[in-house]
């Protein structure tokens, strides 16, 4: 059994944001040269996801503003957790609804995706530096 | 270490349903051979689920009402998605309260399951084909 | 390849509650000297969840709140699995928005972790013998 492991940085420049990272995470996956296996992507942060879905923009918005309604940003004093200082309750509540991560099948090499299978980074806390994590084991 | 993949193929009449697909997944893995491993489950579309719950019928209509709260297919025009020509931007959301993958732990050639555990697809824009991959790694 | 698999049992004395098992699961880890691979812990019942987020108390009580907003208990005569003689239906809901399982990256003998990742319990039906399983494989 081989493994691999690699991690990916993003900056995201707004509080909330989704980054289609299937190119990223096919090239990790040739550099590990295995063919038949598993891939693990995972946020490494509690206030970000990974998830697959469409790569379509109204979509994107379509989930922004449905996260909004789940789990409003404002007021942040209806958050427990932001009377330590923080102002990011709302963001650990999405991740939830969005995930932390995805296990996908390689197959021959490759990501064994569906027609329209992409793989999303989702920003709910952004202006920092963040990371995930890409997992390789197989042969 | 072994690998094993096999698509499910469904075409659900409605545009709703859950269906309990644990007998085809324990057909899979006992036509693979692997004892000792881990057994992925994913819907290879992005308005599909596969989820483990509880198989009861009554729970799958309360499921049903609660996402239909949760994301509504109607008005359609609510969602951007929509614009695109679509109607599915409601499955889109649902997918992903319900999620796309289940990683089951094999061990001495079964999965290794809870007293209730059944794994589900669940379909959220149906009348048309759509797949499910089952992979198993292993020894 | 090498596997690994442990129960771990809980008796939560209320209905609901989340529990921080991340030394429990890096136990498990250490005794299956397993240093490269993938690690799956799961809830073996349908009315829990595994998640990891962040060990912060006001946002435990946050998750409490907001899934009681997205799925209340009460009334109990709302959902028609309760029609079973149960009143834990809210609790299969909860389960899905918060997740049955996570898997892990196991790195040099390590959970694979981002600064804040802490693995939870989440109990939603409390107050009976409830399981979760941890599976490893690699080498």
């Amino acid at each position: 059994m081989r493994s691999f492991r690699r991690e990916l940085s993003f900056h995201i420049p707004s509080r909330r944001a989704f980054v289609n990272i299937t190119p990223q995470v096919q090239a990790c996956l040739d550099e590990s040269g295995i063919r038949e296996g598993l891939l693990l992507v995972n946020a490494m942060h509690i206030t970000a996801s990974v998830f697959i879905n469409d790569d379509e923009s109204g979509l994107h918005r379509d989930y922004d503003r449905w996260l909004e309604t789940l789990a409003p940003h404002e007021p942040v004093e209806q958050y427990e957790h932001n009377r330590t200082g923080e102002d990011n309750a709302d963001a650990h509540l999405k991740r939830q609804v969005m995930g932390r991560e995805v296990v996908i099948a390689v197959t021959a090499g490759k990501l064994d995706f569906g027609p329209w299978e992409q793989i999303f980074y989702g920003e709910f806390d952004g202006r920092r530096k963040k990371r995930v994590l890409v997992k390789v084991i197989g042969e």
